[in-house]
């Protein structure tokens, strides 16, 4: 755990392993693509193959975007009473599960267990390979969330 | 409330009233920028002053990517028990306050609240100024969570 310090407090970074674990142990994430120059922001659930971010998504819908682009993904959990809690941010590129992948990789996509959009109806795969990973905590006392990211740059 | 059907199930769009409503509601939310082509997404502390969210920034930042840039700025709130949920997704201009802004949007802007990021250190102001805002709510038997955006097209 690394902690920097400064005249505005100190803020702690989260190491890589932990950030995924983190991950590991949550459900619902962000991702951020962009789409005709403009960055968008949105919930989905998720899964994970090993460091792989896996996604369910809607045919046809924003999420097409991020079809062989650089994606960011994000996971936070805060507790607004105290003042505290964390963020991990992985920048990575998202590769929809198609034919041209091996009956292999489909199949492990396909048991990580992300819950389908629709009964009887699958929708498409999205895995996010993650090419950068970090991770910040803000703990009581420190730094306000949120407005110092020098963990994620 | 408009109610998209489908094969998928339904899905609630929350009126675009109620999107601002719902972000009066929260101090915390989550901006997505373009930083060098990639996108990133960053949680945040906010206020709002009438319908423009405003952001404290630390100076030479990532958040420094948003001036006078596209952004997007989301905002949700799960229930993973009930599996029910509801999402805000703002597509705006954002605009860091500077010395071309008069004293009146400056004052507005402070007045706003949001806390500083560190004592002593007023940090930049970056206001987001909405262009389009969009909402869905997921309820309980309804499609899982943030794999159907149709509400944020």
């Amino acid at each position: 755990m690394g902690r920097t310090t400064s005249a505005a407090g100190s803020l702690d970074v989260i190491p890589v392993d932990e950030c995924y674990q983190r991950l590991a142990g949550h459900e619902l994430g962000r991702i951020g693509v962009i789409a005709g120059h403009q960055p968008l922001v949105i919930p989905v659930d998720y899964g994970l193959d090993g460091r792989t971010i896996v996604v369910r998504t809607h045919p046809g819908t924003t999420l097409s975007a991020a079809e062989h682009a650089d994606v960011a993904f994000e996971v936070d959990e805060f507790d607004r009473a105290r003042r505290s809690g964390w963020s991990v941010l992985v920048r990575g590129l998202a590769e929809e599960v198609g034919p041209g992948h091996g009956a292999d990789l489909v199949a492990r996509t396909r048991a990580v267990g992300v819950r389908p959009w629709a009964p009887g109806e699958h929708g498409n795969w999205l895995r996010i390979i993650p090419q950068a990973v970090s991770g910040r905590r803000v703990s009581p006392g420190q730094l306000p969330w949120g407005v110092d990211d020098r963990a994620h740059l």
